[in-house]
């Protein structure tokens, strides 16, 4: 018996007060370490190619290699503004407002300057799309919002401070009074300013969310190059359990771990080659395990179940002439973990109980993710007040299932029984109660990670 | 002219100083109602039919109905740790140290009763998936971790407490020495303890994240009726328009306001049916809309670009005659809005900046999807210190960009610039400066929302 239900033996108990401490259980940062370091090592020897994929298809990958601005953003000087181009010399107050120069003359005719304003002939409009012929000294030309500035103007007038404050038809020669006083620059976006070409636009290790995506889409990309996804292999152990839709006989359950950890690797950006659940003969777990590393070349193998001290511990059983280390991590729930190799692929066990194994994902899986290949990103971590009470057992970092809610409150859900998953479906958030601390009162501020 | 770079002339400036008021723009709370309403009534009217998929490939969608639990969680009564099935009242203090009865004699033999413990003949192995036989009283059946309790077992003794602490090897006759005291229900999950047959297992509505797969997959479901997504046409205007991966001509720009949209759509749980880029001819944009209308059934037409209050605006001139209201709304960067119905389907109009057409996907239909078709959930919101600074125009809803630390602060990135997509590419929050607030200095708390 070493299934959903795998033995917790040194993990604690449902109440929280009753825990048998294992001899000298390794803190959650150490194990953490010896998680990541274990892909680390991994990854550094066997480095993988980048896949170059449509940005369109690219949500959640990482960037394989820094990406450069092929151009500037934007790619011309333009206006910000529905409003008129000028040269701003043309528009300098006039002699005795102030110490500027007086309006200059152009072929427009001479501009008309007044303390309510100066009087330029307006030029051709600016379509978008299109290159327009330099300003004239003199003369106003209607822009758009994004349109090229023409060669020779040097600020926009927004339509709104113009009299007549609309556009006259396109064709309508004229003129339109402006007011004095507009420095140069202003309501200019000038070529380059949101990113030059040749910058760094984002760096290799970036994941792409919604946000890059459209940076890169404005640069003009359409393809990406991007790492490859985590190869994993996803195998449950047990006599008892059965997959979901198959009819359970006595004693038995459903599988619950592979769509946890299936559904928890693939929104961190990982992909699960085959899941299997597999019966507790020990052989026989071993021949399956190493016929799919040779088909599959995985990157990661992760169980659930059959690592604890019970008498049935199929994962432990089979792997006891591997590379594999079982130990005690200080932590509840999960607090039973394999670590090491399989043939040379790096293995990692998890405790066979729901929560347990979804607890084991959080905490060292997918930070490991995040931090050795760049994706997912970390989990939001902030700082919450209990609505109620929290025991946490001695010596353990306890993990807690929570509801963390807009007011910056967070409600324990559930007792910290690690079979509960409709307590842990209710939850969004996980309750970080580190080792020594053993009561916290209503009120108290704890970190959270949020969660799907 | 109208597309990317659209007109923004009520929509206020790149500095935040300069803002020319509109004429009394809406609020920035009446247009998310308006946009709530448009699609609550939409849906009213066009209750879409609940589609059933594997619960697999059910990762962000919505429940149709509430799902109630077809059987107990646990199935069985069963054991919380390694160790001994026994009866209570086994156990019972020895006369003398406490008022308990003194230990039954059973068919294993009479318990011997001591200060150190009682010692009860051992009954057969336990093992994972079967039914056990009822236990006999005065023995102790070894029992692992989520194995059915025997009829007549009613406590589990963790073998760690016992003597020997390790379990003999099955079949083999011989007895254990167990602790005195224990009661009723220790270490025992009882049937349904997580959740009862038939009880409330997801609510109607209930985004399906991980978690609550994992609660599906343990109630033995393996397909789930799911809300259709939404289903939306993409449009995106602009003579200068180029779709990227496409050179550029002069005054011609790439568009990211597809992909910013379409991914976010996406990201939200809806279905991008068509994205387009239309031209500036308000005869030809008609006519396309109505056509793709008619051949792909949307419930939501979404545009950006081409609404504004220039010269050149193709979705205000197109959609004069349709039931669309074209206005202002409170807010920078966002500020002109259209909304209403193209042959009864409804419709948006974003402005055309990138930024512009972000922010307003992340303040109205984001949460209105969440609000009337339940998904996506609505974005973390949370209290955060500036680290720098920052002014707000009057009168208007600022929406600032920024980068939220896991220290509780947030840094603004870049300025109110709506073309800016460099630092919107490295940003993750959206700081929000309500109407009424001008000038935040360094350190004062505002309210981010976390994007992707």
């Amino acid at each position: 018996m070493s299934g959903q239900s795998a033995p917790q033996g040194t993990e604690g108990t449902d109440t929280g007060t009753d825990a048998v401490p294992g001899p000298g259980p390794r803190s959650v940062a150490a194990h953490q370490a010896a998680v990541a370091e274990l892909l680390r090592h991994w990854f550094e020897a066997h480095p993988p190619a980048a896949e170059t994929v449509p940005v369109a298809e690219a949500a959640g990958r990482v960037l394989a290699a820094d990406v450069h601005a092929p151009g500037n953003l934007p790619p011309f000087t333009n206006s910000q503004m529905d409003g008129y181009a000028v040269r701003s010399a043309d528009l300098a107050m006039p002699a005795g407002e102030s110490a500027g120069e007086s309006a200059a003359a152009g072929p427009g005719g001479p501009a008309a300057g007044s303390a309510a304003g100066i009087r330029l002939a307006t030029a051709a409009h600016i379509p978008a799309g299109s290159a327009p012929p330099p300003l004239q000294p003199g003369t106003a030309a209607p822009v758009m919002t994004g349109a090229m500035l023409p060669e020779g103007a040097d600020a926009v007038v927004p339509i709104e401070a113009c009299d007549p404050d609309h556009f006259l038809p396109a064709g309508t020669a004229g003129s339109v009074q402006l007011p004095a006083g507009i420095p140069p620059g202003r309501f200019v976006r000038r070529a380059g300013s949101d990113i030059a070409a040749g910058a760094l636009a984002l760096s290799g290790g970036t994941v792409l969310g919604t946000l890059q995506l459209g940076l890169l889409a404005g640069l003009g990309l359409d393809r990406v190059a991007v790492r490859p996804r985590t190869r994993v292999l996803l195998l449950t152990t047990g006599d008892e359990v059965r997959e979901p839709g198959q009819p359970l006989g006595p004693g038995q359950i459903h599988d619950a771990n592979t769509t946890l950890l299936r559904s928890s690797l693939e929104a961190a950006g990982a992909r699960v080659l085959r899941s299997r659940i597999l019966a507790d003969s020990p052989a026989e777990f071993l021949e399956r395990l190493r016929a799919d590393i040779a088909a599959d070349a995985p990157d990661l193998v992760l169980t659930s179940g059959g690592i604890s001290k019970g008498a049935y511990e199929v994962v432990r059983q089979a792997l006891a002439a591997a590379e594999v280390r079982f130990l005690s991590v200080a932590m509840q729930p999960g607090g039973p973990q394999g670590i090491g190799t399989v043939d040379g692929v790096p293995f990692l066990g998890f405790p066979g109980n729901p929560v347990s194994s979804l607890v084991s994902f959080e905490m060292f899986l997918r930070p490991a993710l995040a931090a050795v290949t760049g994706t997912p990103r970390p989990r939001v971590q902030v700082q919450a007040r209990l609505t109620e009470p929290l025991q946490s057992p001695p010596g353990k970092h306890q993990i807690r299932r929570g509801r963390y809610c807009p007011d910056g409150t967070v409600v324990p859900v559930g007792g910290p029984g690690s079979h509960l998953m409709h307590a842990l479906a209710s939850s969004n958030a996980l309750i970080l109660v580190p080792v020594g601390t053993e009561k916290l009162p209503e009120g108290a501020e704890v970190t959270v990670l949020l969660v799907d």
